[in-house]
């Protein structure tokens, strides 16, 4: 690490790497990490992981050919290294920002980025694909997915491990085995990689040829084992052993924390208590509650929550809402914490065993809106379309702490499933004391040239800006989505006045599409037509045309 | 077989089965199994899946105390000889019909049923949730999942067979290997199942205590086996070998056919050739089209297609989508036929891997609409709400077959992700042919008193309402739902007329939700606001008012 760095980065390209020497490959790999380091704590992004990988990234680079075989890495924050390795280290300083460079794989970005892999546990069916059009195109290159432990929990990439091995053309699966996902791993899989004999058997039993543990942080080792299976006839898993954050004393010592950094810095300053912790403490002071979560205790804010009051399950979204219903059926109260962008994992789950049975299931819908940094894939605007087409569920979103916590109260007394969308970032204020009793829509002030409806703590960000535009707003804050406060809703449809809703989700199904369905009165509903990109919020909502300013161009279009 | 049965099945009750002599048990089975081949001919319904588990079914509620002990089986329609046992013989004539015994476990029918279970592979997740209530509830007894071989390839089973050893109390889950999804089985799993080494070496991986296989109608075995794991501390795979269809010569021949039967004896009589396999044979004759199917060869109509072009990936929907997303973007042209239900495990990968990229995958949506005796597991209303929000997705329904071969022209040629939706049943009109190059909506014929606008064949059967009810309507067949015809819309908004939509699909996120949203001419949307039940269509559209009579009164009460 204290290696003079010798290898100019932005002269990368595969087939540079591929005609290093042993001794240029170790001055890249140093190199490498050190401008890692340098570049994401200023930009901010994943680091422990792409610390993780760097030395595995050279060597699969530097052993196939790029040009021809396929590489597919799973759950894309751990490409940096292949985005060096490919010819886009130039380009680190605007990661993540707006039209900069991306934190995941991207088609547009490189050849080099075979699939786009946000989500985890994606890559196995992806190398399924690529390994079917070869055999259909008799091409005999080779495809690689590079998974790590903690995503081979999730269903999706067991369905592909059972399936590779029927595939006509071979896959060479590299397990990159940190002992992690986000949070530290668990179940049976975790319990299996511990052990060389055990894993030995688990993949044998399936019918992979398995190479035992090789460490990932050895060049030399790496690139002989990888040498031994490439062009492969027979699908192989390789098992490496990484460390996550390895070669940064901080990130290595606090992988969880580490996971991503500087994910603020480019966002406003926080000016209350953040979300995730906020819902999780209310939800612990609720003695009689148990809580479920799909591979986030840190990300939901449960760290300190007793343990024997949490259950985390992995990443296995599909799985922690269909317990979660078996729990509640049984009579156990349950909360489930889970990422927008990551319930879209367990609509079937949700529909199947929550709101067909009217099983009383409470979510916690984390990250929903704009999200900034992690960009298209990990958007959290799909929630409100999946939520509101299931019969039974009752969806809501506080705009402050106090009404999080009444809406918390509510959830938990009542007798249908429930969720509780809340946003990433910090709270913007403590809010007044209330108790709810029944779906309700509170209006914050009354004016005269139009209504707005919208929900979450958008409702002052819109007082903030009716104020500042001198534009006198009735300003309805919809606490319920679903099923909607039909006695305010009559009172609004009798003013008389031009109804505007605004969100940030997705416009099929949106509160705003069934209001506009249900009246003429409304005439506009602002909403997401296409998937943001990643960069700071307010420039995704500015090329969306959701920015403030659009709302305020729309409500003097329409005032009265 | 041929022993006289001496058991009144009207009188069972699982204490009076714990009870029984082990001759008792012998005559009860073989009662049972006459019982099912005698009732299951005459109604209808999965008759090959519950042969093959009435002795596992009488051995589990023989062993346990079902009382006390929690029994969950997967993937409910094997739940026939259960429904016996716990005191339901008497309802199996109405089995699927409307107000009838349902084919699948239910809450209300029974407090022996602990999980409804219409998708497969939820059983192990649900003893995930009953275990770790039991275990806050300071509860000793057994929790049983059953779970079929096929089932076990799911992603879902396979989180839940992660975690199961991380749950605080122990569960017996029992294998059902008949070697069998609906189809053959196929993949890793399949290979593994085939050699009891493998098994063991596998499961023994994960953690499990492992018990080789069981022949599955040995009466004595299974009971012996069973009473060994009963009260175990430690979970437990038990892997019984069973012959779907046994003991009826037919079934056992020919499992596929026998999976389920007689499903349209309740329906009216189809007049055209039936749409799954129209679709796979005009998907067929485009030479350069690779498919994948979800372990629906036979469902989907793909039996008689050649092989090479065709991989049956198990049941792991998510993964098909996924891996049919990785084809596309090597330049293989993929059809994905799956039941408008299954979509809904797809869902992220429909969003992740196609949508959001825009990748040219081309699905067809099939059992898209009400579906009579599966009930509402398994109604396929959910599928428009998921494409409708899907961005770049362009979502079709033919009402004729000519139709469907210019819309699956179209989808082919598109640049875009593309799904045709195809109902249960066979195709009422061959049509005339025509060619498609944009989003169209054609114009049935013309009215004066309502504009109704439709898809699919309700389209017709809303053409013989109008006539015999001396209807004038303007009927539009909407063969986009998304993106629409904006010129034929705009006419039809032009037109002054009312304009009504019909569907049967959810409410949220339906068409004629949207195109109320765009116009206040739009003045009824039909469309269901809860999920249907089980019976024979006629009757689950009149509990819905979703009836041709329902749609009659509307256009009488708008009409000008």
């Amino acid at each position: 690490m204290s290696s003079v760095p010798t290898i100019d980065l932005t002269t990368l390209n595969p087939k540079v790497v591929r005609h290093m020497s042993p001794k240029q490959l170790q001055q890249l790999a140093d190199t490498m990490r050190a401008f890692l380091i340098d570049s994401v704590t200023k930009t901010g992004g994943h680091l422990a992981s792409n610390l993780g990988t760097v030395e595995l990234s050279i060597a699969l680079t530097h052993v196939f050919d790029l040009d021809v075989d396929t590489l597919i890495y799973d759950v894309g924050h751990q490409t940096y290294p292949h985005k060096i390795l490919t010819g886009r280290a130039d380009l680190f300083s605007t990661l993540r920002q707006t039209n900069g460079l991306s934190g995941f794989p991207k088609y547009e970005e490189s050849p080099y980025d075979h699939f786009e892999t946000g989500h985890s546990s994606t890559s196995l069916s992806a190398a399924c694909g690529v390994a079917t059009s070869k055999y259909l195109q008799n091409d005999t290159s080779n495809t690689i997915a590079v998974i790590g432990d903690g995503a081979l929990t999730g269903g999706l990439a067991l369905e592909g491990l059972n399936n590779i091995v029927q595939m006509p053309r071979p896959v060479i699966v590299v397990v990159n085995d940190n002992d992690m996902s986000i949070s530290e791993n668990v179940g049976a899989i975790s319990h299996l990689f511990a052990s060389k004999e055990r894993s030995q058997a688990f993949f044998t039993a399936l019918g992979y040829t398995y190479i035992p543990p090789v460490d990932g942080h050895d060049l030399s080792r790496l690139i002989d084992t990888l040498q031994r299976v490439k062009d492969t006839q027979e699908s192989v898993v390789i098992h490496v052993k990484t460390i996550k954050g390895y070669g940064h004393s901080d990130a290595q010592l606090d992988k969880v924390k580490f996971h991503a950094v500087g994910y603020y810095t480019v966002e406003p300053k926080p000016v209350g208590k953040a979300w995730s912790p906020l819902i999780a403490s209310l939800v612990e002071a609720k003695d009689d509650v148990y809580i479920i979560t799909p591979a986030m205790i840190e990300g939901s804010g449960l760290r300190g929550i007793d343990r024997a009051r949490v259950v985390d399950v992995g990443i296995a979204e599909g799985h922690a809402v269909t317990m979660a219903a078996a729990m509640r059926r049984r009579g156990s109260k349950v909360f489930l914490p889970i990422y927008a962008t990551f319930l879209q994992r367990a609509y079937d789950s949700l529909v199947h065993d929550v709101a067909r049975s009217n099983t009383p299931v409470v979510f916690g819908i984390d990250r929903a809106g704009t999200i900034p940094g992690d960009g298209d894939t990990h958007q959290g605007i799909f929630d409100v379309s999946i939520c509101m087409a299931m019969p039974h569920l009752q969806l809501m979103m506080p705009a402050n702490e106090a009404q999080a916590s009444a809406l918390l109260d509510y959830a938990f007394a009542a007798s249908t499933p429930t969720a509780i969308r809340y946003p990433k970032g910090n709270s913007i204020a403590a809010g007044q004391p209330l108790t709810i009793t029944s779906p309700t829509w509170l209006i914050e002030q009354t004016g005269t040239q139009a209504i707005v409806i919208s929900y979450g703590p958008d409702v002052y960000a819109i007082q903030a800006m009716a104020h500042a535009e001198n534009l006198s707003i009735t300003l309805v804050n919809a606490l319920f989505l679903n099923p909607i406060d039909e006695a305010v809703f009559a009172s609004l449809i009798a003013a008389k006045l031009p109804i505007i809703v605004y969100e940030q989700v997705i416009r099929s199904g949106s509160l705003g599409q069934a209001l506009q369905a249900r009246s003429a009165n409304v005439v506009c509903a602002m909403a997401y037509d296409a998937i943001p990109s990643h960069g700071d919020v307010k420039s995704l909502l500015d090329q969306a045309g959701l920015s403030m300013s659009h709302l305020a161009a729309e409500i003097r279009r329409h005032a009265t």
